[in-house]
């Protein structure tokens, strides 16, 4: 009982935090997006293809957080975007206020497009809202089909699935339609994508739908 | 400062019921081990290639986590073993207590071996000890070999590493000899397994050692 009470007041204060962050990206016309995922799902490489497919039409900025190490950092700043590391030190996710220290050094006038890739966790980043227009969760196929069912609060909080690895299907038993249905039997309002960030299969779509939202946010 | 206040006082409340946990099985000569790891690296495939090894040999039960669903026992009881399923709705991690009242469903005196297979997530289960003998934290070669170094507690608390899929190596740009020197370079003790649930390989010798922990407890 006293744990859920600190819980609540903990992510009340964080959703206070949040607003804050989504009136200053409104205020800058910012279109921001969250990407979750367990460890190892594909979110920097997502990221990476992202920012190889948008470069020259969009500017964009990365806020990366890690429990440990600016090993994303570095690899998001080789595509000449501005990046900042946030280190939790052994917390398992981004909180509002982690985020709104972050954006004191990026110049949000300038860009068009934040991302905000979260720490590997399926589990924990679910329920704190970083100021974001939506969440983006990623998901590998690696890791079987069942994962929206055992772990249904990121796939409800979360617009888009992004379905990962989908080149490693024909080595694998998961059945990717399973999944998609799986996935959509939590959420039926998210957008999904199968993509393969090795080979590049699906980046185009993921990118259109992306410059879309960009270009009508809110 | 009071969040971490907070959490130092879960954590020692914690500590205690493992104490306690442990005296149990203890008693009992019950050896136990809690499986980690990210969602589906596989750890309840770990368990089902280990149940079926150890066969007619040795007693065991099993204690399963999961945030939602009981998915993973319904899998785990088709090979004949008592199975308690814990569901967090929510939680991120098992925690002693937890444990403890699962234990009450389980006849602990006829057994050799008992299993707790943890919540998928590779940050916050480092920190609670359950009252078992080791951690053995499971890793998919899909998810990278720069994990250990991305969120070492997990890697630091554990005492076995099982690197698992193998068997997909071939059609992956993660190198396992990177990812185990990354292991091996937070915790330098741990003792490492190469194995494939999908193809068997190295289960063989995986349950060999987990066989001479059992017979020398402690």
């Amino acid at each position: 009982m006293t744990v859920i009470t600190i819980e609540r007041k903990v992510l009340a204060k964080n959703d206070e935090v949040a607003a804050e962050n989504r009136a200053l990206f409104a205020r800058h016309g910012l279109f921001v997006f969250n990407i979750v995922s367990s460890p190892g799902a594909g979110k920097t490489s997502l990221l990476e293809r992202t920012l190889e497919a948008l470069e020259g039409s969009l500017k964009i900025a990365v806020v990366e957080g890690d429990v440990q190490t600016d090993l994303d950092a570095q690899r998001v700043a080789r595509y000449g975007v501005p990046a900042v590391q946030i280190v939790t030190h052994g917390g398992c996710h981004l909180e509002a206020k982690l985020v709104q220290a972050a954006l004191a050094s990026l110049d949000l006038g300038g860009l068009d497009l934040l991302v905000i890739e979260n720490v590997g966790n399926l589990v924990c980043p679910a329920n704190y809202d970083l100021g974001e227009a939506l969440k983006v969760v990623v998901v590998s196929t690696t890791e079987g089909d069942d994962k929206p069912l055992k772990y249904p609060g990121m796939f409800r909080n979360a617009s888009v699935l992004i379905i990962n690895k989908i080149d490693l299907l024909p080595h694998l038993d998961a059945d990717v339609e399973v999944l998609e249905r799986h996935a959509l039997q939590i959420n039926p309002a998210l957008t999904v994508f199968r993509i393969s960030c090795r080979t590049g299969a699906g980046i185009a779509e993921w990118c259109a739908w992306l410059r879309a939202q960009v270009k009508t946010p809110g």
